[in-house]
């Protein structure tokens, strides 16, 4: 093995050294400062859901390819458990610099984790092609970026907090994909990125721990829980029927495809998470569950025909249509529906407040989209210059690059 | 491939669309009427417990078949979605048709998952010998008859809401046997229908969820529901005892069998389905998860050997011995200590209201198994008609025949 | 095959079978004397997080060996069924000797689960070693010997009853190790004892299913939930930062290793359980977790160099340095933390009454640890006599020496 390859792994456990150290030494200056980081709160159901979902749930979930099972789920866990400590830390600071109340501890944890649900997605999208050291520092910036765009939200667009944080998909889908757009392609003839039937049926076991958890994500930072709960569980039942429904119908001889319901399955959940608090009548949800199923399979197909060839893009586990086409269809929908809720309110009188509304939830969604595009770029670019040492086409999508497959005895 | 399978194939996805319009239209005009959809209610967590058992523990605890991995967790699911729809707005129409006062919307959702459970029961029955099409009717039928099984409990028999659902096992068991004996026979020397190493761990896995969260299954509709957490959860270890003790015993060279371990782990919760919420001393529910297991493991010698090859009934997941034997018992020893309570009440002297007691609990076991036995055969003849293409037998248990089991490229 | 090992087989049952009766006559004689079994409880989810801890997560985490996934899973089972019957039942039978008022009935019911968890962690120390009759016999010792020494520091050291609890991973591991010395070596050249990618893969479920669902396990009797969840939580990611950070320094290439992450990633949550209701800082909380997986990595290359070989000890699952040190660690960081802050408060002036508290802190170390030793090399001794059969070296870490690996058919 090339002395390049042994510098790069060399160089991970220090990068994880020096940010461990870091947030260490930060939470010794900061968190110390911060006297309610133990009030009480009472959503623990909800919280170990989503730690549940976003460690075992994705980590599973991105077990699809047949060689590659034990990176997808490590560093899943790996970027999880940074990403977490770094969102903690990024917002307890600027609550401290600002010299804000904070939240409570438990809250501000499992808004860190709910941000970091963005980079899990974006790992998705260079599943396979990125190295360990590529992936952390994606991970410190995107979550940096994503605050930055929730904090413009926030500010300027009067976005609610719960609502900015949403946005999760969305940005993490298209941060990904321009990321992923920068690394160089993979030959088609390569036969690594292929998945076996026990590694597809890993991922259905994520994807249905995801699935079922989904309620407590939509709701966890929503005001009216129990409103959020229906409506995500009666969007998610009407999408995974909608998989199987559309899966049959656009395959070959009327089979169904495994990798459909994966990422269908879970499009309701996604298409409702700005509105799954606020809908008030149930079959709307179901609606934009149908929907959801619909954009993702037929996303799918032209996606991955058309769109990503001619741009040259490589989605590994397609996050564009599981995660990202869904959140612009819930985006869209958001502001119809809140534009018609008013309207019905006002009885269409006052329509510059209308328009405002409009401009508000459009400018948010296009603010956040774009954001995640044009820093997404960047970050690839940057990603792939040589202090990265970026792994070369021909060591894609292997564990044997990254992990000792030990076929020795696990005691003396 | 001819074209009639062409055609089936076809057929499928346009039934559930179908189908999801039709729940789409119904909760268009039904739910709206109803205002209190969003009351509160506190059983998130069971709820949640529930809704793991159901998609995620039954799912994989069908996987037991070599080469049915994938439709019995894909079915599975598909069932499931479509069910619970199905059953909430049966129970909402007919609350809106008598007028009479909506439960609130979570505790409809949840009588929903325990419903479908008779579906996933069933299914288990006809495991990779039914076709989508076939399962999708017949999950429709045996919900509307298992809630026409519970009205004449409920109306007639006065039988409290809570306990006429927790029938869900007897009825599913039988419906489920019923509408097997209709199916033709594969011949005892193919080879699909065994387990491999991996499966049985899938699977043991699914049983270990629903052996794990089974205490919420039983607690979550109940009135004293810590009684009935504990009662199911010593039941539930008794039974695990009994397993390991009866498989080992049974078996020769006193080896362990996977399956006994399967079955009779869960026989506990199922025999105290009836009585969970009422039993006053531990010990009672200790033996009643004793005999369930005792039941379980016997029973399976005894069918498999004698009962089933005369009935030539094929029951491939067991669901004979493994939910219908230990209903049997439940809801037996539900009578006994039913009376005998009373009886020690009012000191054996009101024996004409002791035997009304009987009549009454006796009446409604007789009556969901005899409906469960009666709609099961009439739905497996309607099953095997010309219109449902029921599949031919050598094509029986095969994954291949209903997904692409593609060792392509996941992106292109 | 030789009737010796018939013999042993048709044992195994007759013992559950005594056992459970015992238990059932116990409880008979016993439970109906206590009046408040049935006391209300406010801690439903997190007694199934642990429930799903023991079961599950322990199960999965055992199944690491390629060929002996069944009895890993199946054994920890039994044990856990079996083991929480009888510690519910010791504890129940000493209350009412001493005429005390007893807890409630689920809290007696999770105290039971958490000492359970000594058991699950021996059997790891003689996975593959042991057979049924040497496990079942080891359960009921170690649980009865774990009793007597949380009585010991109860009443003479004055431990309160939930940190007496805590030391439940200390007298684990050290038990199971002297257990395990007893046995007699196996050939380093088999390879039966190794790992398989499918078998590393589940046994990454199973630890990532503890990982998640370990706050509950060290809040779960505490008296300040909240603080005990997110220290606890903040440990448990450092320490899994820390795994993989010294994975990659400690191994050939700078390669993660999957056995290192297992064991390294739950350090945090081990070193913190006796001190995760009372830190303050969550920085504190930070570094223990951090060094927690120093202590389990390098401890785990020093041990499986050095010290094991020196002393024949073949600890098949790694529990010395899994639950063993990072135990050591929490034990000197609780008295270390605990003299500091009196100290601080006293401002160092009431050295005496600082001098008691590390006496009764170091006591109480000191008496679990050498009370599991020295009971644990008794029950190792006496599990080797021929009346309890040992399996021959040959037949270790088999799964066919046990179960029905049946490639038979299902249903008949």
């Amino acid at each position: 093995m090339p002395a390049r390859y042994l510098n790069f792994r060399c160089s991970v456990p220090w990068l994880i050294l020096l940010l461990q150290t870091l947030f260490l030494l930060l939470s010794l200056f900061d968190l110390t400062g911060v006297s309610d980081i133990y009030s009480p709160s009472e959503f623990y159901p909800e919280f170990q859901d989503v730690n549940h979902i976003v460690i075992f749930g994705f980590g599973f979930f991105l077990v699809v390819l047949r060689r590659y099972g034990f990176s997808s789920m490590g560093f899943n866990f790996l970027l999880v458990v940074l990403g977490v400590q770094c969102s903690v830390l990024v917002e307890e600071c600027l609550v401290f610099l600002r010299a804000q109340q904070s939240g409570p501890g438990m809250n501000s944890l499992a808004k860190a984790m709910v941000s970091v649900t963005a980079v899990v997605i974006s790992t998705g999208a260079v599943l396979g092609k990125a190295n360990p050291v590529q992936l952390i520092v994606m991970t410190l910036v995107e979550l940096i970026f994503f605050y930055v765009s929730r904090f413009i939200n926030r500010i300027f667009l009067q976005v609610p907090e719960p609502l900015s944080l949403m946005h999760v998909h969305l940005f993490g889908a298209y941060f990904g994909l321009a990321v992923t757009s920068c690394f160089p392609d993979f030959p088609p003839a390569l036969d690594k990125n292929r998945s076996s039937p026990t590694s597809e049926l890993f991922s259905m076991l994520g994807t249905v721990f995801v699935w079922v958890f989904w309620p407590s994500f939509n709701s966890i930072l929503a005001d009216s829980k129990r409103k959020a709960v229906l409506n995500t569980y009666l969007a998610l039942a009407v999408s995974a029927v909608g998989a199987f429904m559309l899966s049959a119908l656009t395959s070959k001889d009327g089979k169904f495809r495994m990798a459909h319901i994966h990422s269908a399955a879970l499009a309701g959940g996604v298409a409702v998470s700005l509105t799954a608090h606020s809908i008030q009548h149930p079959w709307i949800a179901m609606i934009l569950g149908l929907l959801g199923s619909v954009v993702t399979i037929l996303g799918s197909h032209c996606l991955q025909r058309c769109f990503h060839p001619a741009l040259r893009l490589q989605d590994t586990s397609g996050v564009h249509f599981t995660f990202g086409l869904p959140a612009v269809l819930g985006a869209v929908a958001a502001v119809v529906l809140c534009v018609v809720e008013e309207g019905i309110e006002k009885q269409w009188n006052d329509l510059s407040s209308l328009g405002y509304l409009v401009f508000v939830d459009l400018g948010a969604f296009c603010q956040t989209i774009c954001t995640a595009l044009i820093t997404g770029l960047i970050t690839g670019l940057i990603l792939n210059i040589k202090l990265f040492k970026a792994v070369h086409v021909s060591k894609y999508f292997d564990d044997q690059f990254y992990w000792e497959v030990s076929f020795k005895m696990i005691s003396d």
